[in-house]
């Protein structure tokens, strides 16, 4: 057995922490700068630090309280084992510890990188970018290491380390989904608190700041500068990689999850060199090197000439994110030929047991390597400077306001159109390659270069805060335009960004799904039946009202950023002067407890619905856990449908609404004649873009936080419905063998074996061909590994066995 | 055989239709005023008329095209019949002569209003009122009286007037639909087209009238001024009218459909005093007391003082609106008591059969009456004047026109809340009560008092137009300020009007939507197929960007009415002096094919994509109709739920941005400042309501004909993808009885039979009770009537009769 290959991925996430850590200290070791781009970079620092200590104190409450739900939930599901609690603390501690090294490195990186544009743009970039690659590597690191080793763990736990049956692992993989709902709900703090806070700092300083009070922005003055600051960190930084690490995880654990019931539908073993769990082992793989290979590609991103416009520094970001892809794309082909049998059965609704070829694996990789790709390329039409959609909000701009803002409103509307069906063509044809398998493993490729995506996404706000240390410290113009290049890109790649990590969250979402049904043992979520259809209705209500309170919440977190502001002034004498310094601190705690505070209706929102579907479920048809799993089902597609196209539609919108802001920046023609910023179109263009703020950094982004978590609340619900799919004492199973021996040379052997569980009879038939000793030797492993395979807690009652060998 | 129920609700029809004439009549003999008044109405009923003219030519051309494409399946699909080209033609027809009657009485009727008012408030809201009336009975009066006579044509032409079979029941309903598709069609090109042709003449008549020109709003110098009014007339009258004209035939037909699945359900025959056909015929009596009892509540709505305010107005039409529900109430009681064998037998997914009471249909009836009153008072909340969400939005003008916007979006968001947990409610529980035949008779119920209900919505513009006219006639300030009480009054009946209409097309479309499974005789829809599921995507996804089409519509169609009228000013000389008349009609011709050309492409993708999904099924999966009827249904299912979503959120954003500017108009304290009309909070206002304007009256109400129309074409194309349901020659019956005697008063038989159609076999039981003489008798009339009942095409071979009796 090559069960080696189990530990490659540690192995490379390792690698991938090693190589983070030497570019950690090659970051920090550059020149920092001196006088006020220190001071400045150090009260950022310091507000990134207040904001991690607030948010970790109410994190461990959470937890706790998560916890000991959770362990409620285990000891009342026989189902559901206590150490899920162990694996959900981990999930969230490792989430958390990501998060914490991406926001330190980048409010670190920020000022390194002015003192670096002062002496070349290459440089400029080099640590930026190297920023950047920190992040990603070690939020791609410690997921990668976190759930594997998990996994291996919890094998070696509940099955020895060895194969024994579908429903042992089962038991593995819903308990490694702790892991992945831990990772999931740090996210909700980081993405939805995240996005409240930044927009909260952001509109509260503006509004006194450059208001009332008449200061620019940026200003040491404003009390609120800080925070704002710390936001952009806290957003684009920390809520980003809170929002990927929780998709990798949760794509590679649903993957694993239905590779467990390829598995199955493969007769309950499988003779291959690696345990007989190669098709749990590939996603696990595949993510492995994928970190490998984006450390390859971050290698890449370099541009030699001082000269260099966007253009160049784009197209060096693109030569690393290309080659790494590429390498995956290779890797996913080595893999899929070398871990996966070369034909496996895979059963599909209505059209019952297929032969699928481990080809038709890889093609599924190729679509999510393509999906992600394609994706962003859509969402950088819709919302990138100087396009055909983003020019026509600027034209709409010069009738007024209204217009805008319903030309915003259109832009994002319809960029759902290609983006879904995209969507849906990925869906469909993966499936049609490979089954839910295939999606999952689609989702997996696409996330293999997680690492490399959020060293890019983490390189803009590192450019965008290094251009404001720039301003605020007076450094030489040149400076500025060295970081305005790398600022300009790093919108695009923020764009971008925003488009692969819904495509992301889409697809994790579907292979969820997809998991969920499995673990449940439904026969699929007819929405026929009018509960489910119900449920349905329900689900897809919810993100709209999710988006709503958290818009509304920025508005209220943004007025105690106002109060707080207003009373400095008046009480602190001498902020005006500029002769005594504001309380930042105090300002970095009102917009981090408003954040928090605001972001729990959205959270209660998230996490209780599921759950009171399941407690009403259980009200009305007590015992029918087969329709209360399929409402529960209707309800998860109905969020992430209504998700995703929400999501779609206030990203697209805030991103073309800002940019066709920004175009005044340099000038746009409006019916022939060239306007400016300060004309009364580039006004009305700020009414969309303020619009639109809450729409692509706070609600927009939270929706991939809804439709995961949604998702993989489900998925931990789902053996508590799933019970009677799992064979309990007293179960019967009834096989018949028919056996047809033409010759000594050619035997084939048909099994046709029935499990009955708690009454519901579910058929299964299984082929043996080749000589006659060899049927036989198959026979006696089947049985052996399959229909007699049962733990303690599971002892399955053969009726009868009629072989006929 | 009391088959003279059957000819009851044309009857009703006939009573509405000459209560109509009579009232219309008494309308047309009011005094029309004199002079100025009379002048501007007759350009607005010329207005009027030039649009019809437009629209009807293109009606024309579309409903040609369409019978032709409906004509050519017929020769294709040996199920759909030739006859539903002529069901399709009447139903348009039938829509199209009611939007007539009423855009020509509410244009008759307005300067009447004026008139009145010049004598007293209760003449005047008696006029107005009456106008009202007219048009929901003629609405009404038209949609049974087509709707029935189809039927029983269509009953005489396949079964000679006596019931059959279900099957054969199947191929009347299958034609009867094509008078729903035509009534819904005409609804596409009245709701869409309507809805942007009155916002493309507003904001055009507006951008040149009132800030070009610098000339106040109506004012007759303006050539756009008659296309906007004639504009709120084919946008709340006409378009309103021709959705609830849909709404009402459908759910009828759904109801039909469903009772005739019942039929089949309770073994094929039904033993009652109507011809066997009593939940076939319920739907239809329904409707047609319905329209009695609208008679009946439009005569209690008057005042008698002349110095009543909003609240006696509001109260007079309350007291008519729930007299006319309740009285439908008891006439459902004492329909379903009669019309329905006391118990039934309906097949629940995955429940096998039930038995159902009566009482149960009833109780269902009352969700309906409750869900009808309880959305329009949730949709009242959110967009009212002085309610809390509205005020909100008030006081977030004062931070500026971007804040105000982002408040409106929100609550349009957040008002999907209760209106979603009310529908799934509604569905759930009237399902639970009587299965889909439940929810559908819910709608049915609701839908009783359309009469009603549009004299209600239709008052409103009526009285909106009478104060226009009375301003511009410069009448004594005492007539503007009675036909103000009204307009105020007809403000929140068009809120509430939406909130019903929403309602109506969300329950009609569920109706249809379980109308199809059934028509189709799929199992379910199974969304964790994924070619389903990418369908529910796309489903999802087509309000997104039909709402967005619409809205760049109006854009569109706005800048062709301003070039038209610049280019009036600019030819005719004269004009502004007010020595030359502006050529309205040529206005009012721009206007009406501007709308009709951009309604086209959002028709286009309502008609379209149902059809693609079945070609591309076709392509891709061949003969497995199965699969691709789920797949359209999954489609369904999509637009369905999102389009209730959007249509919710963008008619209560719009609506309470609306309220919310015309707060200002009586002042408002923001920050404990009264605030009025010109301030900076009221500009800020005015953006939103900008903003609102295409949400609330273009693509919010369109997207109950787009999720109609979707479920209707689904309907019409079931048959294709049904085939397999309705038996061919050569198919197979087997019937198995089993008769236990225990005396000669107490004997039972039970017949167990299987009908296997194209290889899939249903199995289905039917139980006799009573003493054996009588059991004998019931059997031979169901072996007659069920068992070897079959019209030529469809003769069924029995193999194996085995009746031991």
């Amino acid at each position: 057995m090559d069960s080696i290959i189990m530990y490659v991925p540690i192995i490379m996430a390792l690698i991938g922490l090693a190589f983070m850590a030497v570019k950690r200290s090659w970051v920090l070791n550059q020149n920092a700068g001196d006088g006020k781009m220190k001071e400045i970079s150090d009260y950022i620092y310091e507000g990134a630090l207040a904001f991690l200590k607030a948010e970790y104190k109410l994190l461990t409450f959470f937890v706790i309280a998560a916890s000991i739900a959770l362990a409620a939930v285990s000891f009342i599901v026989p189902t559901t084992h206590i150490l899920i609690v162990v694996a959900f603390v981990f999930g969230a501690f490792f989430s958390a510890l990501a998060g914490n090294m991406g926001m330190k490195i980048a409010t670190k990186t920020n000022v390194r990188t002015t003192q670096a544009a002062r002496t070349s743009l290459p440089q400029a970039l080099k640590v930026s970018f190297g920023g950047g690659t920190v992040m990603g590597l070690g939020v791609a690191g410690l997921a990668v290491l976190g759930l594997t080793s998990f996994f291996i763990l919890l094998f070696q736990y509940f099955m020895n380390g060895t194969w024994t049956s579908t429903e042992d692992m089962t038991i593995v993989l819903e308990t490694l989904a702790g892991f992945s709902l831990g990772a999931e709900s740090i996210a909700l703090f980081a993405r939805v608190g995240g996005g409240i806070y930044t927009k909260a700092a952001d509109v509260g300083a503006d509004l006194v700041g450059k208001v009332e009070a008449g200061i620019p922005e940026d200003d040491p003055r404003n009390p609120a500068t800080i925070a704002d600051n710390v936001g952009d960190n806290v957003g684009d930084v920390a809520g980003m990689g809170a929002d990927l690490f929780g998709s990798y995880v949760a794509t590679v654990l649903a993957a694993m999850v239905l590779g467990n019931y390829v598995i199955k539908d493969m007769g309950g073993a499988l003779d291959d060199n690696f345990g007989g769990i190669g098709p749990i082992l590939l996603p696990m793989a595949i993510a492995g090197f994928g970190i490998l290979f984006s450390i390859i590609g971050t290698m890449l991103v370099k541009i030699k000439s001082n000269d260099a416009k966007e253009k160049q520094v784009q197209g060096a970001l693109n030569v690393g994110n290309w080659v790494s892809i590429g390498l995956t794309l290779i890797s996913c082909f080595v893999l899929v030929k070398y871990l996966l049998p070369e034909t496996m059965q895979m059963e599909f609704f209505g059209e019952g047991l297929k032969d699928i070829s481990s080809m038709r694996v890889f093609y599924a990789t190729v679509i999510g390597l393509t999906v992600g790709g394609v994706i962003s390329s859509i969402t950088e039409y819709y919302t990138g400077l100087g396009t055909k959609p983003v020019l026509a909000i600027v034209q709409k701009s010069s009738t007024g306001a209204g217009t805008n803002v319903i030309a915003g409103l259109a832009t994002g509307m319809i960029s759902t159109f290609p983006t879904v069906l995209i969507f849906a063509a990925a869906i469909w044809s993966s499936y049609a390659l490979a089954g839910f398998y295939g999606v999952a493993l689609a989702a997996s490729a696409m996330m293999a270069t997680t690492a490399m995506q959020l060293a890019i996404d983490a390189f803009g706000p590192i450019a965008d805060n290094a251009g404001g240390i720039a301003e605020m410290s007076e450094q030489d113009p040149i400076v500025r335009e060295r970081t305005d290049i790398l600022d300009s890109v790093g919108n695009t790649t923020a764009a971008t960004g925003k488009g692969f990590a819904i495509a992301s969250a889409a697809l994790t979402s579907l292979a969820l799904f997809a998991a969920y049904v499995t673990f449940t043992g439904i026969d699929g979520i007819n929405i026929f039946k009018a509960p489910v259809l119900a449920m349905l209705f329900v689900g897809g209500m919810v993100p709209v009202v999710f988006s709503a309170l958290a818009m509304n919440s920025v508005g209220k977190a943004a007025m105690d950023m106002v109060y707080e502001v207003r009373r400095q002034f008046k009480e602190i004498p001498g902020i005006m002067e500029g002769t005594a310094k504001p309380d930042y601190a105090k300002c970095v705690d009102i917009s981090t407890k408003a954040a928090l505070r605001e972001m729990m209706l959205p959270g209660v929102l998230t996490i209780g619905f599921p759950i009171a579907i399941v407690l009403l479920g259980k009200l009305v048809y007590n015992e029918d856990n087969q329709l209360i799993a399929e409402m529960l089902g209707g309800y998860m597609a109905g969020v992430t449908v209504s998700g995703v196209l929400w999501a779609i539609f206030q990203n697209n919108a805030g991103g073309a609404w800002d940019n066709a802001k920004k175009s005044f920046e340099a000038g746009v023609e409006i019916n022939g004649e060239m306007t400016y910023k300060g004309s009364d179109a580039h006004k009305a263009a700020i009414t969309g873009d303020t619009v639109g703020d809450p729409f692509k950094d706070t609600s927009g982004p939270s929706m991939n936080i809804l439709i995961k978590l949604t998702c993989l609340i489900g998925l931990v619900i789902a053996p508590i419905l799933g019970g009677h799919a799992i064979p309990q004492k007293g179960d019967k199973k009834e096989v018949k063998v028919e056996m047809k021996v033409q010759n000594s040379e050619k035997a084939e052997a048909i099994v046709t074996y029935t499990i009955v569980v708690d009454g519901v009879k579910k058929s299964h038939e299984k082929v043996f061909e080749g000589t006659k000793a060899e049927v036989k030797a198959q026979l006696d492993a089947f049985e052996k590994n399959t229909l007699n395979s049962a733990n303690e807690n599971q002892k399955i009652v053969i009726e009868k066995i009629d072989i006929n060998k």
